[in-house]
């Protein structure tokens, strides 16, 4: 498990919408680093390689910020 | 149990941040209804007469959008 590269595509219209993102997925656990994109829409996580995290659980925490939020590709 | 009126502070910078604040409510068991203020940036919450959600539930589950969250007053 782990080792992954997750892409989303996340809903977000300001830094308060991409902050709310950035501040989530700074405290999930398993997560080994991340980028944010308010203007692409685009969240990347990278998961830590021993994590029990997965691709799944990822979306679900980010979508618990309420908004929408899908695979990217 | 049940039956309180939560108000809660919540920084909200747009209408994508209490647009996720409102999905994240809709979505709450035990809510009866609630009010969210870009403006005011207060949240008040009414649990349901019967409701098992509690005023910290509320408020734990408004902090998962990853935005400042505290007691109104």
């Amino acid at each position: 498990m782990g080792g992954e590269t997750v892409e989303l595509r996340v809903a977000m219209t300001c830094e308060g919408c991409s902050g709310a993102v950035t501040r989530i997925l700074g405290r999930l656990q398993g997560v080994a680093s991340f980028d944010v994109s308010l203007e692409t829409q685009k969240v990347t996580v990278q998961i830590a390689d021993d994590a029990a995290l997965t691709p799944e659980g990822v979306l679900e925490a980010v979508a618990k910020a309420g908004k929408q939020t899908e695979k990217w590709a």
